[in-house]
């Protein structure tokens, strides 16, 4: 499915460091599979390493900061890149290579979020001198390196954040077998070749042809030999690394079908898709405070009913309370890690006095500044809870609404707001 | 700059019927600039129509809708690209080639966004035939049709919204001057050739080879007589205009370099960019309704300039509002062409009674509902309108941001919410 945005995506992107990554449960079936592909039976687990060259100036976002480190939903895009590179246990190390300005910042990064098994190295004036510094730090001969060459080294964009483990899986498998491989998509425009003087000269079959994208993967001493081996032209001008190892090596690397989330973060458009699927991604788990005093349990669970037809695949976690201060707290760094909460409360509104909800009002104002501080983003809704089951359903019905909206589209701004339904 | 988002989009798309396309002011300058370029001095005008082949299934989108009628902010993504097309006003007919089980649906789009010039065809099996029959309804010899037979026709996918009148006035000329032309990108990714047992045979120099786009014109007879003199094999598989201009009428196109804006909603993803570009284009006008009584007309102002930092290129209009009903509906019917509203009352919650709050709230949610029929969402702020300086303009800079992202979010589960500051 596109983009993994249902279903397929089991591991969504999270816009913080609560939510580790999950290493461990799938270790074991990945690294079998990668030694049933490649290694004899019994052999010792395949070595391998990842190289994201990350220095790029961006020119074509149109913006000043690199687009690798473009905040989306706040966040830096290459960390939500480096999450899901993380993700697959059996890559040993993750080599990112930044230019010297932009080190401290990646430094900053990798403290914030927490990112394991990551070294910096310093980029080229080009992206081929920058993935060839990469390889060179993990080349046997290094002094003082902690860092061993792997068999197989991936090399990924740091704007590509969108990618399955499995796409990662098929190309070192393949790379193991073929020496070099790499992900492939279906062109999307007409490929022409230009006269000249500006004119159509003839276009491309675009059946024919295939875009490539990343993740690719090599032999370690394959790909190192193409690149000492490497021209000064190609290393200032190539751009494709596969063709480095067909020129030098003669490997013809095998491609791989790619799903559509392979996608690279060019224009500034692709931030705003971006942003869009980490949202939907991480609308799928959310934390829902329920004021349940007074024997209202059933209504809390009529709402999460309603709440499900709103929001798919959404786990409701509701949780009885009586104190909407110290506990809420409690349940928010135990439990929830999709920094949006809801505080709800029931009321019958024909019996409510005004000075009740504008009390609710300012008591969660001052909470949710408190916690926007810790990143996680706090509304008050008040449900009218009527006697009359026809009103008490579309207040019910109007409150997933609101909880949903509020959900995927994550604003800071209306934090501690009140909200009625 | 990237997809025009300020400056350059002066005509931004609007989600509503409300903000006209504003023909006639420029249409002097294109259509001299068209005869400059191309007719001799002191001819008539060129005769200029447009085809726009929407027959197809979308299935790369992965939603069952046909991507073209995908709603996009509730309006159908097709209805953007027709509003951007119906600004050149020099366009005498644009043709929309649509399959049979959809004609019902486009001419409800057309009638409801009061679309003008436009004609349906009815769609062949591939785009192709569909573009092929858009060019015989066009042609001399159609019995009963009003259409006449332009001197150059405009190719333009339904799913490309994001374009500005310039690109289709340079592929124009260069029609006129060449018999065809076409709008190219730079690749995004290097194009490989594939070898039959799936590795890579060769891949092509990215700075050598350019990406097909549209808008794309031709002398009407050069592509009418492409499409006649066509085989079959083209037109089931082929996919390039160009192509059939060169093959069957030996024209060579001229290639135009197109921005970034011209590309094609293909995917998910590329809905969500397209979401969001438009939200950040008609966030730019906007209406503010300020409850002004009681000598707070400088209040108003003080928001008025805090909104203009959180908001760039804003047209703030404020308005003494003495009453919340009638009023407001004037003036959002007569102005407000963004279709939010934030109706802001000052009050000084010090001496504010909680019962003032609660009558506000009950009073705004009625009437947003009724407003939600119009397609206007309206939302209630009140800012606490504190006599200490400090408390008064933090609560300000509070309600510009939350103004700021009422509009940019343009969250309609939201409306009739009474937000404080």
């Amino acid at each position: 499915m596109e983009q993994g945005l249902r279903g397929g995506g089991s591991r969504p992107a999270e816009p913080g460091p609560c939510l580790s990554s999950q290493c461990g449960a799938d270790q074991a079936a990945s690294v079998s599979l990668l030694s049933a592909a490649g290694a004899e039976p019994g052999s010792r687990t395949l070595a391998v390493a990842a190289v994201l060259p990350a220095g790029g100036c961006g020119e074509r976002m149109g913006v000043p900061t690199p687009k690798q480190f473009c905040p989306v939903l706040e966040r830096p895009l290459i960390s939500y890149t480096l999450q899901a590179m993380e993700r697959a246990c059996w890559i040993k190390d993750i080599i990112v290579v930044v230019t010297g300005e932009n080190m401290e910042a990646m430094e900053n990064i990798i403290k914030k979020y927490k990112h394991k098994r990551i070294s910096l190295v310093e980029a080229g004036v080009t992206r081929h001198r920058s993935i060839f510094n990469g390889l060179k730090a993990l080349a046997d001969n290094q002094p003082n390196s902690r860092l061993s060459k792997p068999e197989v080294v991936i090399i990924h964009d740091a704007v590509r954040p969108f990618f399955e483990e499995d796409i990662l899986l098929k190309v070192v498998t393949a790379a193991k077998e073929h020496g070099a491989a790499g992900a492939v998509r279906p062109l999307v425009s007409t490929v022409i070749s230009p006269s000249a003087d500006g004119c159509l000269d003839h276009s491309l079959e675009r059946a024919r042809h295939r875009a490539s994208e990343m993740p690719q993967a090599f032999l370690f001493d394959v790909i190192y030999e193409a690149y000492q081996q490497c021209s000064d032209y190609d290393l200032e001008f190539g751009t494709e690394c596969l063709q480095l190892a067909l020129k030098y090596c003669h490997i013809k690397a095998k491609l791989v079908e790619g799903s559509p989330d392979l996608w690279k973060v060019t224009y500034k458009r692709d931030l705003y898709a971006a942003e869009s699927i980490i949202k939907e991604r991480i609308s799928q788990e959310i934390c829902i405070v329920m004021d349940t005093k007074e024997n209202k349990e059933h209504i809390s669970h009529l709402l999460e009913e309603v709440l499900k037809t709103e929001l798919n695949h959404i786990h409701v976690r509701s949780q009885a309370l009586y104190n909407a201060g110290s506990d809420i707290q409690h349940i928010i760094l135990e439990q929830c890690y999709n920094f949006v909460c809801v505080n709800v409360h029931f009321l019958d509104f024909k019996f409510a006095s005004p000075s009740q909800k504008m009390e609710s009002l300012m008591c969660i104002r001052e909470f949710a500044k408190k916690m926007k501080k810790r990143k996680v983003l706090l509304y008050g809704l008040i449900i009218n809870y009527s006697q009359d089951e026809q009103k008490l359903q579309e207040s019910l019905r109007q409150g997933a609404i609101i909880i949903a909206a509020l959900i995927k589209e994550r604003n800071s701004a209306l934090i501690g707001q009140l909200l009625v339904a």
